[in-house]
């Protein structure tokens, strides 16, 4: 069964190992990482050949459940569960239930069950379907089933509503999970609820806590979607910082959303361990390629300007005859391929393949982010890339 | 310049080798041979290391001039030519004036030029723009600017004007180009139009024939389309005999359509050497797999039974839970790692990895069915072939 150990790092800074995870037991994974973000069980636009070359490609393939539920009859008549349907099967599966990026429509959740939102349109959950579906895919870890429709406008009786539900669901789950011979290796984390209510925030942790699971995902913030992406961290620190403090150390904790480099440093101090990868498929889908730094100066490179925004926008005109790569210097098979002014000329003539080439600068991108922030953290430079990661705006102003 | 050998086949039949191609002067293609499909200068949802693990790759690449002729500024400013500046510098670049598969629309050429549809709208093109565009592009042959804007409906006054226009084109086309630097290793093919009228195909052949081009496109049957597919060979047989038969034997005839394995093989009888791609193009498009079998039967083989149709369209509900592979003892990528079901599944989410996936099949397929056409010659079985492929039907019928 999954083992988290935490590693001593100067500076007080968390960072640890997870090893013996269901199906690629002998791997271990650093933490903080990211999974790679999945839709219907791939990298979205790459196919097993193209992703493999990526390096420091995640072990862990984040797999909503959402997309796959639809499907899920097939799976179970397989028999030898999602990774390898999804040819996956060198991956470590984390199965949750919603994605970050897709819109969940509020209210559809009772105590009987959790609403789900795939391609087929709603699917409700309650534990037994859910459990079932689970024991289909043999995922090495799951979310528990959960009702985190929440955000900040929910009032105290919807608070403790969810968390009531929650704890419950939670039950039902452990009840089946452990008679299920399917589910033997696999790890529970349970779901952390209560949206801005603190009182129910700690009940939900301490009841959660005393159950077990081998890790937390914190949700109930804000409803997954489009707009994840706009959540600001700083709306909801204390109390995070409350519901982290009370939470055991050696158990890992797992939160999704879309998250921009400065959103993921916020919130690794305040102690997450686990992060999805939805913001690169985001910013690939508005045609857009990361160029952030997260290259910590030395001295000979000490003083080269900074790019003026996290990402460039390749539809806009002034990339029609730019023939640099997406980024200077940047190792990813696009840019050694390909200009600016391939990837616009594909983008208006509406090729699908400006998008698998701009999803693999992106993932690239970002998963070298993750292993510059295990390495700031393990040489005491954390506040270096912070520097780095927190000058350039966001966005940028697109010319068509 | 590009040479054309034909070789000694027994039963007389038309298999030749086309040698010093422009920027790939050491390769050797044997006709007869389908082109690389691209749209937007790429083999479509395909990056170039995908492509190239393909086997029996083309080594000519088809550019129709339609898509990309928006962003030929930019491609004067690189200066290396098309083939570059869409990575794919180690194929031969062939351009044609439109795409197969993308309508265009009649009536809107006239002796000034003639008009191509690509994603940015119409553009109308003179001779001195069409060849200001293919000195940018700089490709190994280009199809000369021609108005094929004809079909059976045509009166006689359109098939004489048709004709007059595109020699005049020719002349001038030629006249740039031989004091052209930049063009100075590139071919000329000829474009024999005419419509349905025989004395006016008879005056365009002869005509072209005695201008100095390396090779001929046959058009003007129909308009290209979707619909093109549809095309039946058997309209206009006798006239294309006539045609095939006052062309040189000793310069290649390329034609360009939507072409099932059953009217390529009536188009090599009649005397074609080059054929597009766009068909495995077009058949992914609709979701569907080529399954139709183009392998001899041996003694072993001998009473296995034949697919019914030429393709199967994934997106069936019988497919829902079927793991085998696209098509059994198939040899390609997507066969050897993904489902029937698991194509289905992406089908159903929208993703695009279901394009791709099935892209690489149906390439994969479609090129060893020109492999087989070619030995099938050379070995003097063609009339087994023809009995394997005229058995099934093109289209499956499709449950959802």
């Amino acid at each position: 069964m999954m083992k988290f150990v935490l590693k001593n790092v100067k500076n007080g800074y968390r960072a640890g190992v997870i090893s013996e995870l269901g199906n690629q037991p002998d791997k271990t994974v650093d933490t903080p990482f990211c999974m790679l973000y999945t839709r219907g069980g791939s990298a979205p636009h790459l196919s097993r050949d193209v992703l493999n070359r990526l390096k420091n490609l995640p072990l862990v393939a984040h797999m909503p459940l959402n997309i796959l539920a639809d499907h899920h009859e097939a799976v179970r008549k397989f028999q030898h569960g999602i990774g390898k349907f999804a040819a996956m099967e060198d991956r470590v599966v984390y199965c949750s239930l919603h994605d970050p990026s897709t819109l969940v429509k509020s209210g559809y959740n009772d105590k009987h069950g959790v609403s789900v939102w795939g391609k087929g349109g709603k699917l409700k959950l309650d534990t037994e379907l859910f459990m079932k579906i689970q024991e289909s895919f043999q995922p090495d870890i799951y979310q528990a089933l959960s009702d985190g429709d929440t955000d900040i406008n929910s009032t105290r009786k919807r608070c403790i509503k969810v968390v009531d539900r929650t704890l419950s669901f939670l039950d039902s789950i452990l009840d089946i999970h452990n008679k299920s011979e399917r589910l033997k290796k696999t790890a529970i984390f349970g779901s952390i609820v209560g949206g801005y209510n603190e009182a129910e925030r700690v009940r939900c942790v301490k009841e959660t806590v005393s159950r077990p699971v081998q890790g937390f995902v914190i949700e109930g913030f804000f409803n997954p979607g489009p707009d994840t992406e706009h959540f600001q961290i700083n709306e909801c620190v204390n109390l995070l910082q409350k519901i982290i403090e009370i939470l055991p150390v050696d158990k890992p904790r797992l939160m999704q959303s879309i998250w921009p480099p400065d959103a993921v440093i916020q919130a690794y101090e305040l102690g997450i361990d686990i992060f999805d990868s939805s913001y690169p498929y985001v910013v690939t889908e508005r045609s857009s390629a990361l160029v952030f730094t997260y290259i910590i100066p030395t001295e000979e490179t000490e003083g080269e300007e900074l790019p003026e925004t996290y990402e460039i926008n390749l539809t806009d005109k002034k990339y029609f005859a730019d023939f640099s790569p997406l980024l200077k210097d940047c190792k990813c098979y696009t840019c050694e391929n390909y200009t600016r002014s391939y990837v616009n000329h594909l983008l208006n003539t509406k090729e699908l393949l400006a998008s698998i080439l701009l999803m693999i600068h992106n993932f690239h991108h970002y998963f070298e982010f993750f292993e510059s922030l295990r390495r700031s953290i393990s040489d005491g430079k954390l506040e270096d890339l912070k520097k780095l990661i927190n000058k350039p705006k966001k966005l940028p102003s697109v010319e068509r």
